[in-house]
């Protein structure tokens, strides 16, 4: 596989110098196509071996290119506030905007070798790492991101030479870290963990050029080259930005009639006031214990309520919220994206607040907006919505394996229910604004919104994160069933009882 | 000036719970009428004696109130994202947008109050850290922020008493900490610090409440009632948003006519095609081995860069930035705001965009925008404009401070210059969509952003931050200037040579 890399292929000085003005000029023309059409995003991952140029290249990218619209990001040591969230965090806070052009250097490729070779990651591990690593670059490319992929690899007697040329040097020394003889001295057992991810992570949107990283010119006219005929033929084929993506098989739909989840419930479900009163106070204590227990071992929560319009979900949160420490918790509200927002893929923005460890998210609507609202109303198109179920199970196993406690509500009630609600929040000063006209024309698609319901609760209910159907006709039931089930998600998922 | 908090001021379970139902109601309405119409935010700062009951109180208003649009904030250690900045950096990363309301417990008092008492700073310190914490306030009320400030006390018997209960009971326990009986033991020293501290941060933009934090209705009701009149009547008072501040008054400007630091300039300062090479080579050379060197001191570095249009600020910056490593540093465009920006201070997406320790901004464009196109363009108000000369001063200090190197450049270019430039680029493929019809409309306006200028230098030229102005009719001679006046700064403010 490396084979292509290691046969010396080089440029002259006279066909670089000959090339380079005309290529300067025709990516910064290229670039401004792209930023001022902002049409996608373009992610350069930069990889491969030690001492193979991947710095220096990058380097001539930001002196042939504008910088303004350009940014390379390293990823060194997580700071405190990445390693307290699931890895790929520190990737998705810097995904460019639409119109940008952002270079990863290592990036996720590197913590995985790195693994590897460390022997902390077995093969099956590695086998599952590169699958999450494929999900990830999917999901991006769906978006209409441009993803490309550089792999620098040189000879190991040409890598052991550089480094010692490096080392010699005073003014290069620093490029040298005890990082790197460790990889020289293993670089026979990390060839094949290198073949072999380059291999399984080769997708056909975001497939791999493996660059000879001998000589300077040519590595540094092959990679620049290869960006600039990306993007033109990006921004030719697709100038309107919208990428024909391939719509994943799904399991059939819930069918629209016969009995469902939903239709299943029993909605009659009700308890007294003063039981209400007395088991309010009961799980209340119950999780304010649990959520001490958690801050201390530092599990972070994040919680997900749906429903339509007026299923008391803003209540349910309030009786959850009462028994947490406000200094720990941010309820999000999930409303129209702002522009930054828009500008990103739409899992940016819930990505961006995640809680640190120990810490609560409360998320009033969710992520579930692309395969309710957006599907409904049309805003997402039928390829996004549909492959958002698959983005969706991704990134919540994501949370999952990270250790945050996620919990998935959907708080049911009928249109007779809803009906009430609406014209007692007309009567109530302080509800009133929570009426809209909107609610009402929602109302009138009450039959596509539960067929959305239905697929979504179908494709999306897992085993590390089940959705909990919450009979919601009767206010004081759902906040009991919320508040029992949030303590029991948390009690099983704290590790080492009290 | 504590004693008010001391007559032992109680309200009885009856009069509280007749008032708390409709308090809420009104705390609901006056938020919602705030988020709606998001016309300034709100932060209300909750400092005092441990034990007094802030989170109980804080607790309490999430309850009664939509948390949706509520958010508190604690400071505990910073993590090293925020240690690595300016001690000002975690708040203004936090602050609330417009139509939000945060509550920030003990915030920027806490570190100061725990600083003196540790003997960790000397009176001369605590007094200059008290004009910062004003000037700061005065920053954000300036801004429209409705600062409200709510000191809670208790006695020292009641806070033993109370300490002594929590520890005790197994589930108040995690409640107290060493610091807080490090505090107790140190009540008569603390006392004397807090009332200096009241008394020289009691502005007339952001007066102190000082609240007995004894008796629990009685913090309750008080601090929620005087939220929901300070609402209330902020929003009477101000319905556009626009809220008339003092307009500070500053030595006079530049008259604009006689000799000015502007009109002294030689630009007909040149240097060949041959020399510019030569010194480039060396310059850069130069900054490259600086910036090393303060990458391994953790210093980090802010380049500021404002010029008229086509005056070569985009040459000078990529000159300056192939020297550095492109791992290491960002280049940030200042144009339009986006909605994020817009709905806070003008000086937050400045801030968000401070670099790490060791690594670089360059702002294309900066902070000064608010002095000059905002200024000549009217899209700031005078009194806006006029105290940002103050704000700037004040944010570059913070950054002086804190050790980061801050470089600021004048490119100048006469009004010739400009149009021959104008028409060069015009022939240039690469270059034709840097020229608008806006630069040329900004054209005729040359004398207005002239003396924009003269004021700005003249208003924002200090010791520690000084301006570079550069002559800039020729390329070469400004670009050599820029990087060595970058080294030259650098190599003073880089602490212990190689």
């Amino acid at each position: 596989m490396l084979c292509a890399g290691e046969v010396g292929q080089k440029i002259d000085k006279k066909t670089y110098n000959e090339r380079v003005p005309d290529l300067r000029t025709e990516l910064l023309l290229a670039q401004n196509q792209l930023h001022v059409s902002a049409d996608f995003s373009v992610i350069a991952v930069v990889a491969g071996s030690d001492a193979a140029g991947k710095g220096q290249t990058v380097n001539r990218l930001h002196q042939w290119m504008d910088t303004r619209f350009l940014q390379t990001h390293a990823f060194d040591q997580p700071s405190d506030e990445e390693s307290e969230r699931p890895l790929a965090w520190r990737y998705w806070r810097v995904l460019p905007a639409k119109g940008l052009i952002s270079i990863f250097l290592n990036s996720w490729y590197s913590e995985v070798i790195r693994a590897m070779l460390a022997g902390e990651m077995s093969e099956a591990d590695f086998a599952r790492a590169l699958v999450h690593l494929n999900t990830f670059e999917q999901k991006l490319t769906d978006d209409g991101t441009l993803l490309l992929k550089y792999w620098f690899h040189i000879p190991k007697k040409v890598q052991k030479k550089r480094l010692k040329n490096y080392a010699s040097d005073p003014d290069q020394a620093w490029r040298v870290t005890e990082q790197d003889w460790w990889n020289l001295r293993h670089y026979d057992r990390l060839r094949p963990i290198c073949e072999r991810l380059l291999k399984d992570t080769n997708s056909s949107q975001a497939p791999w050029l493996v660059i000879d990283g001998t000589d300077r010119r040519y590595r540094e006219l092959t990679v620049s080259e290869h960006l600039l005929q990306s993007l033109r033929s990006r921004m030719q084929s697709a100038p309107t930005g919208t990428v024909p993506s391939p719509v994943p098989v799904h399991a059939a739909e819930a069918a629209p009639d016969g009995p469902t989840v939903l239709s299943e419930l029993d909605l009659d479900q009700q308890i007294s006031r003063s039981r209400y009163r007395r088991h309010l106070v009961k799980w209340q204590a119950r999780l304010n214990e649990l959520s001490r227990r958690a801050q201390k071992k530092r599990v972070a929560t994040v919680l997900v309520f749906e429903g339509a319009d007026a299923a008391g979900k803003g209540g349910a949160i309030r009786r959850v919220t009462t028994a947490l420490d406000a200094r720990r918790y941010e309820v999000i509200p999930i409303a129209a994206p702002n522009d930054e927002e828009r500008a990103r893929h739409y899992l940016w923005r819930f990505w961006r607040r995640l809680p640190r460890a120990g810490d609560w998210t409360v998320f009033d609507r969710s992520w579930y907006g692309r395969v309710l609202v957006e599907r409904v109303e049309q805003f997402a198109t039928e390829p996004q919505w549909r492959r958002a179920y698959q983005e969706i199970r991704d990134f919540e196993e994501l949370l999952c394996e990270h250790g945050i406690v996620l919990v998935k509500f959907w708080l049911h009630i009928d249109p007779d229910e809803q009906a009430k609600r609406f014209a007692e929040r007309e009567q109530v000063p302080y509800k009133q604004y929570k009426i809209t006209e909107e609610d009402y024309r929602n109302r009138s698609k009450w039959p596509q919104y539960e067929a959305a319901v239905q697929d979504m609760i179908q494709q999306t209910c897992l085993p590390h994160a089940p959705w909990t159907l919450v009979e919601a006709n009767d206010k004081y039931f759902a906040r009991i069933k919320v508040l029992r089930t949030i303590c029991e998600q948390l009690h099983d998922a704290i590790p080492g009882k009290k």
